[in-house]
């Protein structure tokens, strides 16, 4: 393989603190073994239309610029969320738009600056299209985020722990305005395949229930849970809400495939207030967090993680890895190849520990 | 008038960070003076149904109960949102509901318990029937409670500050979200007839627009200023909307007043970010902040308010004072008449620094 | 008076949240009235010794540039703690020192570089330096900053709220550490000459004991109410000392400004826990917040008076205002002339609402 | 074994934050099986000396009584540090002290009150008392305790993450003002033998050299290191030290248990910070985090650990386990024999890749 003096990184989908963590680390690490770091702007944009850009779309990452970054959420760089380069929409006349590959492009655009590899920060669809671009020649180590934390090849992902902590406070905040109120408040998470932040903050959060896409719930079954935790004294409720979580009856993960099709949800939160008002009798209302969590300075494990994962990523690519996922497999950082790294979703278990937690604090999961 | 030996504090409406300090303050200076001190369940409703507590209703406060209660969210007493003893709901045979006068059963009880004076703690309508109660023979000092700090008697209301803190901490956070998505996010926060909370936190978390009861708004001219930030090189937007917001044309006041009639003015921010969305062009999406800021830990001036407060609700009764409520008019503590307290909403005042500084920033009040 | 169309703006002194708010609102004000706005590196210089820096000691500001900075702790223009230019320490030959006047140099760059006015941002030392250097020609309006909040012309300046809320915030965290180690935890904070942070953090913070320079402390009443405390079933205390909190006797005004020649004043909060725990024979510690209370993210209240001041400043300039200083004097902001701006010292008044809440809190002032 | 009916649950050693998670769940997950629980007062002194207590020494746990306590910093049931009851300190006439074993009281005590178990939460020391008293014949499940997280046994404990996630807090609000003032800054945490607060906060909080009881330092090493920091354009400098961080030379782990003894090592931050003021010529102080580290809420993670540790431990007692600690070996609870439960210190390891990760970001160690 040839040495590498030249290298770039990207980030891309949506939104994860912990991004500049992972920038400032390959920054670093790059720097260390006398390579040059160029950042792409927005995906794969600032290499496809580098007219947009007042620095031609590639930004010189030095550790003097990167120094203090970690602690910032979102990216430097931007992130575009439908950025691939394979199926680059294009509107034509008349208003109708075409999807257009230039992949060719990018790798085109690649070479004349004489990047020598990519190291690609991204979640599931980034990094399928980092593959798809390494085949095509470019060598590149991926970098996973994935906010729900719902990665087989990694234990951990970064932003996840951040938004963990930021729903807990907005469920402790609810706790007394529920209570003053008598009120049953549901709180939509994220989490459309995954269950995590759900059963992390809803535990944390002492909610009276939790639902996640992992155990279709019967709204019967959480309807008369409420009213026996209202019996032993407790006026209020509190409901955690995964926005991938489905009511029992048909196949479960068929559905949340589909949903997630759409961009987002939508609306089961407050469907679920909605019910369980006219289930209990009670005022029910729903609150959304969604946007809420993915923004905010990473808490530090997350970027303690980020950081790793740039590090990693460098490293992998200076003993000549290509084509793989850095991960965290503890307590080591493994290789995983870009081609499985992104099959396997990571459920929470139902017999794992969190969830016979919860079951023992006399957290309903409507099952 | 007869020497005070015996108090009861309540709390009513919603609830606000810093009730538990007023509770903490009025234990403390009370047992100052030799005094004993209740706390009434629930607004009113441990004086007329004393059976539905352990305690009977009155919640005996000591210094060494109450020591460590300042920095807690909610109310130790608890609150119930429509306890007017004057119009107390009760269901008749064949699901019909008669709204009962049952304040002399208040008096009565107030009386039977050897109680010599009431500290009434809570808004607009908590204040009004307090006021009502006074007339008839309850001596009584009343403490505002505004989480929407609307109250011309007094410059500042303890909750107003946490709410507007945490507002501006979400808002922080919903910027790198915008951002990296190329959205124009739509912050609704609470504020029916007034606008504060909207606009200190509107111009503390960096909006570009602010949408306050104050000021009518014509959705074009916020498009038309978001089209204009856009093509100055910023991709997102941050709207902020009071609840209250409304558009020109029409009688403000009269309409605010109305809306308030309902429980909650519900769904402004999503029709904004509806109306936004089809004039821009640009992907809009609404975050709701209202339940999320009533609840907390009071930050530090807002204890230091509760506590003034509480103190001098005590030091009022103690020289004699009746049928007043305290307030803060810098820098002096002041008595005004329950009467006159809740008379007057204190708008945000259109040509004052606050909007002043808000539109040299180029914030836009749709006017 | 000449119009103006090129201002600079300067922040001098010790750190304070806020800086950046009145940097981003200083510069967006001018850019309305069509004025150019440069930025000086680290007080005075970067007129001074402009070779020192990239971009030839002025930054250029636009509101691009500084959308999105008033959130951000510190200042993006440095700010040197002793950068007074009248009196330039330099270092000559065999190690001695000399102090060196450099104000015509300062003139003739100001000159030099075509600039109109200047916004000095600083506190007393800062402010006095821009008093004479407006006598020498520079068209100059300030901005009052002191974490302390000490300064008699204006009600209240940024940085003192975010002060108190970590403070609080620290406090709080000391609760239950000093509880379960049943220890007497002594916390120091800033306050050389006036106890503003100490009363509103020991007030929020639940302290038992609270020091200021305005009252001067007897250890023995403080060791003897600590013991009461201790009577009454509280096996703990906590303590928030001023740094410039002084024992009764002598004349408290001259030693403080003698303690006030020092950088800072050094370990009262250890030498009080060293006495109150040979007096009590209670486990006593010191925790010292000073370095941590001038940091991290401004709170609203602190960026909207940057912000606010920023934007005033700049009106003032348009509107022909010269050598004076702007101030918060509710409900309006003042202009007060710059010699008097810094004469006189706000001291917390000991017969004031805050101090009379504390004391019916129970809290001992040590007289 | 015979049927469990009733349970005690105790709290010993310094505070840390989850304790009252553990609290929550152990009551939680007994009352589900039908067993009565109490919780012991400050270590075993509720059953060796219940005259000074107005329960009787011994508090009734229900799930009413403990549903709200798991954010909550501190420990219900109150913490001893040196209720050691093999070793009772007594004080005889004329101002000796004897140490006293009481240990047969603790059983007595136990069984008369008809406890059939006890679960026993603490560090080091309480978990080896923990297993004495097992060995006495009382039944008992042991939690781990240390916000160090230095236990081989368990992946993680309760408290660390809150302590990281504050430290890191505190460091970057650090930054601005070591910046401002060109300071290096040496911030003091926690860790005795491992250092893996410093590690984490360090790395997270962007420190220029971290300090730790496993990499022996060379103080000119890091004088040096920060000066080349300061030739590459930083003007400033964070250092962090762990408290039992040592020089190079000598045999380390006999110093850091020497060191051990001393109740807290005391003064190294401040001892590094003066060598590193003479050495590098800069202004440096110290920042001494200890005493705040303890407190405060704890964040989702800590929860969620005391949770289940309190959950696994009655369900250990349920499965007739007895003399074993529960541990996190995740994915799994795992059981450990209280014999080798505190044997070994998991220390940072050298080549991991939390170490390395910091090496990539230039961070100094001091080798």
């Amino acid at each position: 393989m040839e040495p590498i003096r030249k290298i770039a990184v990207n980030t891309g989908g949506g939104d994860a603190p912990g991004l500049n963590a992972v920038i400032q680390a390959v920054t670093f690490a790059a720097a260390r073994l006398g390579w040059e770091v160029y950042g792409v702007r927005e995906g794969y944009s600032g290499l496809l239309d580098p007219q947009n850009y007042p620095d031609g779309g590639l930004m010189r990452l030095t550790p003097e610029r990167v120094r203090n970054i970690s602690h910032l959420g979102g990216t430097i760089l931007g992130t575009v969320n439908k950025g691939n380069p394979f199926k680059v929409t294009e509107s034509l006349q008349g208003g109708m738009t075409v999807a257009k590959d230039r992949s060719d492009e990018v790798v085109a655009a690649f070479r004349k600056h004489g990047l020598d590899a990519l190291v690609a920060v991204g979640g599931d669809g980034s990094l399928t299209i980092a593959n798809m671009l390494n085949k095509k020649g470019i060598r590149l180590v991926g970098v996973p985020k994935t906010i729900d934390n719902d990665l087989s090849a990694t234990a951990l992902t970064f932003g996840f722990q951040t938004a963990v902590d930021f729903a807990t406070e907005c469920i402790d905040r609810l706790h007394s305005t529920a209570e003053s109120h008598q009120r049953v408040i549901v709180v939509e998470v994220m989490g459309r395949y995954a269950g995590w932040i759900a059963l992390q903050a809803g535990v944390a959060g002492r909610a009276d229930a939790i639902l996640i896409p992992e155990v279709p719930y019967d709204i019967h079954i959480i309807a008369r849970h409420l009213q026996d935790v209202g019996a032993s004294g407790k006026a209020y409720a509190i409901v955690v809400v995964a926005e991938g979580a489905k009511p029992s009856g048909g196949d479960v993960m068929v559905k949340a495939r589909e949903a997630g099709r759409q961009e987002r949800l939508g609306g089961i939160g407050e469907r679920i207030a909605g019910e369980l008002e006219s289930l209990t009798g009670k005022d029910a209302r729903a609150v959304v967090l969604g946007h809420l969590l993915r923004g905010g300075s990473p808490v530090a494990i997350d970027r303690m993680l980020g950081l790793t994962f740039g590090a990693a990523a460098v490293d992998a690519l200076r003993t000549g890895k290509d084509g793989i996922m850095v991960a965290l497999q503890p307590p080591n950082i493994a290789h995983v190849p870009l081609e499985d790294a992104v099959k396997q979703t990571k459920l929470v278990p139902v017999d794992g520990y969190g969830v016979l937690t919860a079951k023992a604090l006399n957290i309903c999961f409507g099952d």
